[in-house]
């Protein structure tokens, strides 16, 4: 495999395909330039989505397209396509829709997350398999056995954190991890870890950043009496709750809500808001440039 | 003007561009070919949207560009591009953002769609202009002054209706209307006179249609005791709403809603729904097939 | 137990309370004399919502409070009420915290609803317990039997539906069910079972009923073009599709949606409509009038 | 008048009523008490909430009767509510449907809010009249004059704003405006002058408060890349946008709307919110407590 940085994989549920996510300074003629290399050598494009933001000059473009010929063929093509895409003045990435990506989930004890992701996954919502729990906690021990996933328990304290995430890097290695979702897992990664996985790892906050960042934000949400909640599944980067948001959405709440009820409000809309996000990543529809994301839906 | 049917033309904010939709039966390369032929002849792609219906094996596009060279050429190449679809298999219509479309409201005693539809025709949200209102009641009549629109009373009764509609007729080729909205009109159009005008006519009907076609719509979902209400735009066909549905919304009601406070809350349903439809097909994002729409929104 | 018909029961977290839903003919003064009545023997009101449905003049109240004395006492005070209400011309139900309801589930092959009812009520957020699943497949036993539920299974063929029937009332009396919970149970419980039931049905129908009612939804909705899919928890009653709607919610869905992605979108609508319905039955939210219901949210 | 700040009144479609508002330290038997006092002097109670903050041990109450006997009566009686609430240890207010509001608009540029409140005010929508425009800049006058309600210009500048203020103090004197709503009006109204008022001003925020607090909402919302856009409609205090919130919504956003489009999808998120906050404050339906709001909906 040597298809650019991340790799991530959607599943192959019928013909093999090739996804690219290009974005790079605008020029005319890109949409036929590209189009067209993959034409040239016998492609099908299914799908194709450009977006322009005009005030930065930039293009981005998820395009999606069934190669010609055999599976190696399709690895191959996916190399000459970077290298094409650089001779544009493009970054990208391609997936192949024939390797599916591996998730590690990282939990501590909340386990709506935990169950809703592993549900989904057992229905064949995700374009990836979830290959390992890791937890701080051994809550959810029992609970990922039943499921069939292997649960590790790497606890993290104060004094520990440093050997913790050596432990936890060496387990996402040994995983070969493509995506590390973090579950309402309640340590903060540090920048440090965050370098070394190199790898894409999703974050849910139970608010609608950037309001209420930080711990306890239903407790905010309730002292501040605002009428809505939220929830934000966004990509976690070394400046804690500010990474670039892949999605949000909010539920009405009023005055006969307590903490209690924004807490169980709120679980509902981690849950989805968290899968989609996944679920989003997993099929090549999130592009991030800067702090920003462009998620071709 | 010579450039399919039917004929809309969306605002030239800056640079005039063509915007062309297409459907046909599905084929490799058509995206390739499609941006190919804009390509070759010097026009820049700003936005290009393909969907792909697997059952029916049918091919959208909606596609966005600026060509080279002067206004003259903008007309002669949306021509051209009619003649290079049909040598596809597809169906196309072209739209040349340079020339504004003429828009006839129809409305009965209601105002709230009337209003919402001027002020923001008058704010700039439409790329098209409001040329002439026709109601077969005189309530509006002076707003419609006031605003400085005129007003034509079409009056109609079932013994006159006839002679009505031939004078609607009249009034919308006298005005060269490329669309009509009806904005809370409430008389039928017969299938005569909707295959007379040959132009879209675009209907607001106050519930999520299916549910609660026909008339009194909200006194239906009292009696049923939903708890959603909404609304639906749709183009107006000789099947009484059972047209190609465009836009729909609903908002939550409760028990505390009587009769008049789902008509209080329909209205802001019915506002913000008929004018978004209003709005996509204007900016020539709305493709009928069949009984259905594709939205490129 | 002797308090009233359908007998539900929600959780005592805290102080036992007693919950009644009355209804009848508006007169005045009836908010002042049922609060009169607890006052007067020593009972302290925690919530009380009355609504006035001024066409048919009824007159609808939810009260709660926290009576005098040891349990025994409420026990005796909802019996006092029932009669009490009786003489105001009120039909009434009273339910005690103390007392959790004993919720049984049909399910068919269809997982979502099942699980995420199960973990909700692990979770705690029901005010009784899901004592027994019954399915006319065998699909979900093993998962049943992983969450520590007992799992009936019953067949239904077109041959053997009487004596299915009858061994489902056999086992709804066994259990003491108070509340049946149809969990995307594909089978129609004929009008003589659910009369001879007699406790409240609750069933999830996957669309916003009354469209698209009957079987298949998800098909009908992509074959009309609708632009919302949408879900209904309503009681069964003898007339499918149409007894009194307690919860609606919709999803935007677009042209891209083929029917499977409806059915995936549908799920998540299914889950928590279904849920949020339960939920405010067990907690005595919802009086039923006629064909409507009151939600006391 | 005599019966307590601040004074409100809805409108009298039917028989006048009275419409109580109270707050205060929990205690047992109060929902009794009140509806007790009101039943012993004839009154029929049509509607009554009451909440509980049982983390603070706050009860609040709306409660709404119609008192028997003359107008002169319901004046009377609302005095003697107001004592008796008093000896319960509650604050109260108590309005008068029979006496309609008074509402003071200002305005700026912006003329979205400013026609959408006339509107509703027109259909009837609203407990209350506008009484006068006041505008900063006169580009809203001629439409004011067009409804037949008059427009008072009154000018700011960061010299003249002393003067300024002490204008409009005394325009809103004049006026016995009973509230003051600040229709998308671009400047600060200082403590001062707040304070001097005496009387609600409501407020209307582009953004889900407390995120994007301050100038530039939109503008800030697209640099963060949020997927959601917002409004707030709150009471405005002498803490700029911290004031206790009456209403909040949303709209999805995506990557493809750059801050024009986020600015139009707001203004219809910002009518909508703040008619909604007028609509609830003219019914006496909010009841505001340290910085937050109860509202009774």
């Amino acid at each position: 495999m040597l298809v650019g940085f991340p790799l991530v994989f959607p599943t192959a549920m019928e013909t093999p395909t090739l996804i690219a996510l290009l974005h790079g300074p605008d020029q005319p003629g890109l949409v036929a330039r590209v189009s067209g290399w993959i034409f040239a050598r016998g492609g099908n494009i299914l799908h194709a989505d450009q977006h322009r933001d005009r005030e930065a000059g930039i293009f981005f473009q998820r395009i999606e397209w069934v190669p010609t010929g055999s599976a190696g063929v399709a690895e191959r093509e996916a190399g000459d396509f970077l290298a094409f895409a650089a001779s544009l003045g493009m970054q990208a990435k391609v997936i192949l829709s024939s390797r599916r990506a591996r998730i590690a989930v990282f939990v501590s004890k909340a386990d709506h997350c935990f169950h809703d992701l592993i549900l989904r996954w057992k229905a064949g919502d995700f374009s990836g398999d979830i290959v390992a729990i890791a937890g701080n906690h051994t809550d959810l021990a029992e609970a990922a056995r039943g499921y069939g996933v292997p649960f590790h328990h790497i606890p993290v304290t104060a004094d520990t954190k440093p050997q913790a995430e050596a432990r936890q890097l060496a387990l996402l290695n040994d995983l070969g991890a493509d995506l590390v979702v973090l579950a309402r897992y309640m340590q903060v990664l540090s920048a440090d870890l965050l370098e070394k996985i190199g790898r894409p790892v999703i974050n849910i906050h139970h608010s609608f950043l950037p309001a209420f960042a930080g711990g306890k934000p239903y407790h905010q949400a309730h002292a501040r009496g605002v009428k809505l909640i939220g929830a934000t599944a966004h990509y976690a980067t070394r400046d804690l709750d500010e990474g670039p948001i892949i999605h949000q959405d909010v539920a009405q709440v009023t005055h006969r809500h307590g903490v209690e009820d924004l807490v169980r409000k709120g679980r509902d809309l981690e849950k989805t808001v968290l899968a989609q996000a996944v679920r989003w990543h997993l099929e090549g529809r999130v592009l991030v440039y800067g702090n920003k994301t462009v998620v071709f839906d």
